[in-house]
């Protein structure tokens, strides 16, 4: 239901240890060197292949895709001077969107949604380290390559994006990250819409569990997106002085998406409570339906039958000769059975009549 | 349901692109200029028909209906070095309700609830760009004209719109905006309160329909009133220097309206889920006092009907002559169906007593 | 069920324009003007006729009991330097209680609550302008007459009222407004009570329109005395000068009123919304109780029912003289009836052990 | 339910009113003075017999238990120089608790809890003027000795109590009235607890009556202990110099206490109300299995009762010796009857399979 | 149900009272004294043998296991100069987390979570004074040995930790208790994941009773989680300087995993609400279910047990030789039992009709 990756209690906090559940698949490492001028991408396999790092020089983006080789990460750490809690926070999937400030860069953790061709929903970790002049960022899954869209503004060198810093290039995979969730809802929206034209009329068992589920979405956007608000307000206030002015205008932008989210989130999270409601109603509204058609049948018939049933027993009018005239005269009166139903339709009709003004029927 | 609209995730911000289910039609662009002494509306077609704009001459104000045309709000945007996330942020209709200082003019966004003739809600985003000697004012929906009544102020120089510069204009757009929340609210009041003596006495399914419907709209308005409010405290906290301390003490007032709309919209969720609440206990009491009207019939006739069913039985008091005295003998004494009749009616006798004192009947 | 006054959207704030259902009746204009030594109360009809103020002379209240008169609130207006803004929020009646601060006097709104002979709830807004020696009151309503016990204090110059200024005037008439829940809140408790008792035994559909009806009114006070808290909160922090320093001491005491009010609203709000549950808990435990009486009589007739049927069949073990010794030979048997409800007897026998240790019975 | 005391509306704050329901019998008054060396209690009948107070001089400390005595507080008051609106408070009982800062002393009101051997529980308001040098309280009902223990520690010459100040006496009546919260919730605990146990297996209305209690006397103590929370932080936070650094450790786990008193209530609220859940949901499976057990057998024996009603009609296969052969043959097979038996069984043991497989058997 | 431990209301703070409920068995005593080259471990009877304690020098880590020895408290409190309300709070366990800073040290109380083979839960207490080179930890429960990952770290010299000073063996303390939550929390999201799938399709009392235990246990972690995030939060902002800079950085490491684990715990909580209303909403559906069949089989078998029951009456179409041709002649028509199933067919055929138009069917 909820990922939830842990080291051993009382385990010293500066030794690496595996993730449980890690995707399987040799991890990509790859990395990106361009200013305004020149980019250059390449796909290597040791950390010792990276290029230097000049703060003011051009920007580099390290990529690595897959957390299932500790010793990389353990080389990566070394080679930049990360944290070992931080690269504990990278193996340990699943953690609250967070940004922790070490002394010279700032450790982010943001939560991806995806959606496969099915409809799944699944969760990939993006971990990133925003030093001067360079960005590593580490996914957990390496099948997936959620970051096309800014490697071809890269490639394109459309936009603003080359012109700027590693900050730039930071915010450009926040908001990515950020907007992947504008379509998921806009999917959820339209789900609420449908089941609430359906709900009213017909409550099935089915509805239900699809409220459930997307209760359950909705729960662990908010979940994710809300500290991810959080990670945006801290960023926007930063004064590490790694993040720009200019930047923060975009970070700005990205925080309004952020709360916009959060906007919808709490909007579907009240429609789908209401419609649990009108789906509850709703059963009783049927139940009370049902037991007015049994009542009112019952009702009816059933002093009838009790009726047809007391004409129905066998006392005697005579034995052995002998006339007992007060068992049962009506059955041997020339209109007794007449008389029998006319009685009878009077009762069903008195009884119609009453819950008919009962609106009953 | 709700408006979701939204850039590609990893697209570059700082390109427009057209919004989804923008309405159609031709934008329509206009200006009003005016001082104390002169006022004068045109409706142009290009951005370069517009006049200059001088701080502390008269105010210009550059009305846009409509958003379909790219290269339009691209030109407005260059002319007056509008930023492209706000220029974006028009396009996608739907933005929660903010403000956002940039260094020389302030964007605001407002939600405008409309309601036609048949009583259909929808909502309109206005856009606006406060900035020296000018107001922007850019509508979603170029069929509507929901600013009529402060163009018939200006025209008509009453008040004191004409002596006051573009922030006063700011407001009294903002409150036209904020205002239009009350007559909504106003027949919102009445269908709840007619609801409200109709689910005691006969609850259907109609009305938790019609309270669905309540609620969705009390949450929509909730939605955009809420942030609203929220401008308008930063308007009143401004410190660019945009908005005169004069214009303070009347959007201090608008303030209160939002202030006084979200009072209406709590007291009205409170009254909707009580009414909630009463319906489905409404159900519950129904339900029971029809299974009591069951209970009480079958109870009393299923005893007599089994009665009637015993004596109705085909025991063979003789066979071939030979007598068997136990077989019914009742059936055979002279008083046997008097005796039954008081036998059933000493049942259904004491069993309406019971049914009396536990208040069933 | 709430008022909802409010001005037509994008009309000018500086204009006065009549609330819909004032009260009607001609509005009484007085003042009463004060100090240690001598007090004069006077009943005028138009503004000229009030005297002039010093800040350190003698204190001037000036009453206002009814607002159909837009030119009187005009001329008040001009003579006393309000606000438009104010006079406005005078004639929309029904506003949030508030405190709004202008140059040289503060604007006080405070809601008080009445309850006539039939114990029919209903608000009437005072309206409060408190300057230097001045405080001007509007009400609402010119049939009533709220505020006779202060009047008395200065009449009979006793306690402190007579050596103070304006402004603990103002103390003693919002603490006379707030107290005014007190009585309510009373018998609100007695009712909320007498309603306990009676829902745990005998739940009705009168009882919850009760419940409903004290839900309504607790929402209500909650609506008002919430903000009046607020009110109070900034007269005690206003650095107006306005309020001195010894009346804050009995400011306190009145805002410490508010929150016992507020206190006693919750509670309440508590209590109601247990009597809720417990309403609807017994309406379902009582249909529980009937279905199990229903449940019983039914389990255990039906099947004897079913048996006499069986054996009130008509299958012939003759015809024609041809004897058919498969056809209900029980019916000719010596001690078939007898036979037959023993077997009865003990088939109830045994359901009602089996309801009884099911403790349905 | 809730004591309500309040003058009234309208009324002078500055003159002393008795309050209703104040518990009977003559109020007590005494004093206790104590330094290191020496302590001495006395009884007094009157203001004037109480000794001087000197700032650092022995402790005094002044109780007066019950408050009919109008005159007596008042002489009280003007010795110690108390505030009206102080005293107004001491006899509008049920206060809610509070700290109020005059010129030369502290105004601390608290509520403590008592539960007499029938279980029965009260309230009794504590009120304490805390001056340099002396402690004045004043408790509502005279026939309570609440703070004996404390009586005896002073006697007794143990701890800290007799080398401290006032503020440390003020410190160890509070902690006393704290405290005492304890054991009610220990034992509402145990209720708790119990019911538990009882509502799974047989839901009853009594148990309903009981989670009310319940959650009144928890809705009561946090009535209460919240804002006694608040007075130990302002008097932790006092700046008046009357509350020494070294009592303010003492106050702090007093304050603490406090917390845990809270933290409890929380958690008693938490499970109440989901024993509330539990309860209803267990009513509701109950009644779930009683329509079960109806629907099954009805469902089976109806439409057997149906065949055989059936086969109980008297259609007649001859008249007047003329052969009708369609009517009802079937009576006159030699293997009617057991057919129509194996019949009536089959259709049974399909219901039962049907059942079975619903698992409504 | 919870752990209330209290002083006697009234009693002195400072004697030290054995605490209820307290695991028997004696009280274990050892100390640890560890630098970067040494360490000594040793289990000591009375707190004479502990060595001296030099701020810079080894730091010495002294562990009481076990408080049912008062007299060993009082001597080790008198040895560090501990203040008796720590002692009180040590002896009365169930405290709530927090810290207290004192003049020299730091009182640090945790609540570490247990679970033992058969899945029962139980919490232990864990006090901490943290001084300068010294750390004194008091466990509650003598027979659990829960630090022992660190025994083995300090013991193995691997990590940090040998290197460090008291303060990060305080965090190691810490974070065991803390991620201690961890493996509960993961096995009880698995039985929560198991319990949604069963309770959609057979809803029963049982799992009602699992999830309330479910809750119960989220209600518990909260309690004790919630506070000790606000521990760490205090020490990460500590300004005592017991606390290094260094240690910061993990201690904030051990703060986030508390935000984590109240991330779990509320999202636990949501998902056993959502479960709880399916469950409900299930009964509801089921007795809904039940309630069809019962009403289909009734209302299409009663009125067809009527018509039998009519055509079973006795009244006779002869007497004595008179025919009385009104008296169920139908009976005596060649065609009446055809017709007569014909008739009951047609009844039962159309009702199918209607309830499989109601979709009962």
């Amino acid at each position: 239901m909820f990922k939830i990756r842990y080291s051993i209690p009382g385990a010293s906090p500066n030794v690496l240890r595996a993730s449980k559940h890690v995707p399987s698949g040799p991890p990509k490492l790859r990395f990106t060197r361009y200013d305004q001028n020149a980019i250059e991408t390449k796909t290597i396999t040791s950390v010792a292949e990276l290029p230097e790092v000049t703060p003011e020089g051009p920007v580099l983006w390290v990529e690595l895709d897959g957390i299932s080789d500790l010793q990389l990460l353990q080389n990566l750490g070394e080679r930049f001077g990360l944290h070992p809690l931080a690269l504990e926070d990278v193996l340990n999937v699943g953690q609250r969107p967070k940004v922790e400030p070490y002394s010279d860069h700032l450790f982010i953790v943001a939560q991806m949604i995806l959606q496969d061709e099915d409809g799944a929903i699944s969760w990939e970790q993006v971990s990133m380290f925003l030093g001067p002049g360079f960005l590593i960022t580490i996914e957990e899954d390496p099948s997936t390559d959620t970051f096309a869209p800014v490697h071809e503004r890269l490639d394109g060198g459309r936009g603003l994006i080359r012109k700027q810093r590693a900050d730039y290039l930071c915010y450009a995979l926040l908001d990515t990250v950020v907007d992947h969730s504008f379509p998921i809802l806009e999917s959820l929206g339209d789900s609420l819409e449908s089941l609430e034209e359906v709900v009213l009329k017909t409550p099935e068992n089915q509805q239900m569990h699809q409220l459930h589920e997307c209760k359950r979405l909705l729960a662990m956007l908010r979940r994710y997106v809300w500290p991810e608000r959080e990670v945006l307000n801290s960023l926007l206030h930063d004064e590490s002085g790694l993040i720009r002015r200019d930047t923060k205008v975009y970070l700005r932008d990205c925080y309004d998406h952020t709360i916009q989210i959060m906007d919808l989130i709490e909007s579907y999270r009240d429609v789908s409570s209401s419609l649990m409601e009108i789906y509850l109603s709703s059963v009783g509204m049927r139940t009370n339906e049902i037991m007015r058609v049994l009542t009112v049948i019952s009702s009816i018939f059933i002093p009838l039958t009790f009726l047809a049933g007391v004409w129905g027993m066998n006392f005697q009018a005579e034995k052995d000769g002998r006339v007992m005239p007060w068992n049962m005269p009506e059955l041997h009166h020339p209109l007794g059975y007449p008389m029998c139903l006319v009685l009878m339709a009077a009762i069903a009709f008195f009884q119609i009549l009453y819950f008919k003004r009962k609106k009953w029927m």
